[in-house]
């Protein structure tokens, strides 16, 4: 499939759109990725604009355009608009939907092994302050959520179920559908952490039985740092009081506080609306794209770098899961992650670390304290994929 | 001293540095003020630089400068680099600083008659929950906060003493370095929402005493929407557990959460680099232009703008308070203040409504439901204060 010629057309378009094809392999999708012209030109027209005639009537006048967003991010996920706020990160949007569950002592949160440390920290303080306890759902010798595990663990004092549909450390895409089935027999809260899937992984908010799904917009979306968005279903909005609420929230009626009766009652009004409308642009870009081909040229283009990585002599691929997305991680031998790292970089590609710190249950448990990380997108071809290895190789030398 | 050569030099400087002066009369920097294009280059820069390599190597290459964004802040108001935190907004900084002090039961929060709807809609949420009072110091007949009216009002029970240094609808100025030395001799926290003063009125860390200090990018510091920063003091921080954390705010041991121990705890690790590099060339923009300088200027434009204003018929200047800001704010007799905000903009003339619902409790106790609002900055000229004075008589004839 990675070679068929209407796939080599759509790579062309997807590296003719991104001026730094040219010059560097980006293969640090999962951290920051390259974006499209189209997101930065957009970007940088309304920051022009604000400069012209300041940031009030510059918001004025793309005020559809900002709707559009919301529509826009709403088809993303399955969603309904006024399920979606926006906001300046995936770790906001799944904190602001984490404090405003109001947690009562003996309550029950469950997750999964490789969970992301931010939400871990939010958790933990949780935990400590309110007597809440946080539990660990265990995984099959794959490494996926194990399914039976979570039905046996699940009773009426589990307020929350979380889940990171990807985890940032490599390989597992984890079966939320399965997952949301489970829970949705329960009275227990589905909270998606889509930080890592969004713009990689078609997912819908429906079929996934979701009551919240939080996700950033610089990693696969390919939009503006310091954007992300929250999708939190109508119906349990009554459930949730956010901590952060100003007059975008809510309104004052008789010295009592009146919040919104939609997803917006998480956002504050003030705004990067210049990030926000690249966050637009960005998700529109992505659903002309095609979510469904970007997913299995991604699929692909990582099992293909997965295996010519486990060729190289003195180098490990770690990914586990029984379903692979397209982060792929690795050790090599005893060379440190961060001087391979450096070393590509000063080649023109890019790869990150995966400290322990980041996913700390999940890398101690299987003895790792630093991974390299490899993550690819639908701009990325199977020719880097070769010189990656080649350089990978060349740097172990 | 608004038209002597010096100051005409200075003025000339500034005007150059913003582009738009030449097609528009900007009085809305209480809202959102036009950028030198010394800040939008650098945000613009950034982001071509993201473009070509990706978003987590271009931080890496302006880490130093995103250090010394610390330093400038902190020198902006008088604190230490390790007290500042940059955050995503004003309100951002305050409800985060808020929401961190560990409420009891009893425990009362003063605030004065002018203070801005977010920061009430937070506290009144926070009453109602947790059992906490919230109550109003009275005002002078000036305006100002009574200084007799808050020493006989605290005590033991008074938790925290929240004060706008200059409210959004216009002209006072809060004696924040007198409220301070009061507030010093009791245990409340003082937190100061520096919002409207920051980059128009010197502000002093020290000298206000205050324990905790928010303000915003995007209004007189002319710096990029979505920013913002909060100023804590070293030794309360350990009273305040921000709600919000990540791993950029703490850290995971033995299952227990440790939060940094400066003010970066308030901090997320995502955020808009770009916005956060224009928030720190801004900053220095300002403190390079001269701070006293500004403060002057502006106060003598926003006088000189009340006077003339005042002589229209019709027109009634609005603004209270003994010491007065660069918010001017007046009611055009019944022309709605939306319709003559309206008028105005289709001929280049820039100003807000100012609605009841922003500042609540100082409108309905004046039975004021709107205003209209004209900010000046050093930017302006007396030219366009009469330009503006012109247009508003030729909109109300």
């Amino acid at each position: 499939m990675i070679t068929d010629s209407a796939t080599l057309e759509k790579v062309a378009k997807s590296r003719a759109d991104t001026p730094a094809c040219d010059t560097v392999v980006h293969f640090d999708n999962a951290g920051s990725s390259l974006p499209p012209r189209q997101v930065v030109d957009r970007v940088v027209r309304h920051l022009r604009r604000e400069e012209s005639v300041g940031g009030y009537i510059a918001a004025d006048e793309v005020r559809d355009e900002l709707d559009d967003g919301y529509a826009t991010l709403a088809r993303l996920v399955g969603a309904r608009p006024e399920e979606i706020a926006i906001t300046d990160s995936a770790t906001r949007s799944w904190l602001s939907l984490f404090t405003a569950v109001r947690w009562r002592e003996g309550d029950r949160v469950l997750t999964a092994a490789p969970e992301y440390s931010s939400n871990l920290i939010a958790m933990l303080s949780v935990a400590r302050e309110l007597g809440v306890s946080v539990e660990r759902v265990p995984s099959t010798e794959e490494g996926d959520l194990d399914l039976d595990g979570l039905r046996a663990m699940l009773d009426d004092r589990v307020r929350m179920v979380a889940i990171t549909h990807a985890p940032s450390n490599g390989g597992l895409v984890q079966p939320v559908e399965r997952i949301g089935e489970i829970v949705a027999d329960s009275p227990a809260l589905f909270l998606v952490d889509a930080c890592q899937s969004i713009g990689q992984i078609p997912i819908d908010f429906d079929a996934v039985r979701a009551d919240a799904l939080s996700a950033t917009g610089r990693k696969f979306l390919r939009a503006p740092r310091g954007t992300g968005f929250l999708a939190v279903r109508r119906s349990v909005l009554d459930e949730l009081t956010p901590s952060h609420v100003d007059l975008a929230s809510g309104s004052i009626e008789d010295s009592r506080v009146r919040l919104r009766d939609d997803a917006r009652r998480f956002e504050l009004f003030e705004r990067n609306v210049a990030a926000v409308l690249g966050l637009g642009e960005a998700a529109r870009y992505y659903l002309d794209a095609g979510p469904q081909w970007v997913h299995d040229y991604v699929t692909e283009l990582a099992e293909h770098l997965r295996g010519l990585l486990g060729e190289l002599p003195g180098v490990a691929v770690t990914d586990i899961g029984s379903r692979r997305s397209g982060i792929v991680s690795f050790r090599a031998g005893t060379t440190p992650a961060r001087d391979l790292v450096a070393t590509l970089r000063d080649r023109g590609v890019h790869v990150t670390v995966s400290h322990a710190s980041s996913t700390p249950w999940d890398m101690e448990s299987r003895g790792l304290d630093e991974l390299v990380r490899a993550s690819v997108h639908h701009y990325n071809t199977p020719d880097e994929v070769s010189r990656f290895c080649e350089e990978v190789a060349s740097a172990l030398r």
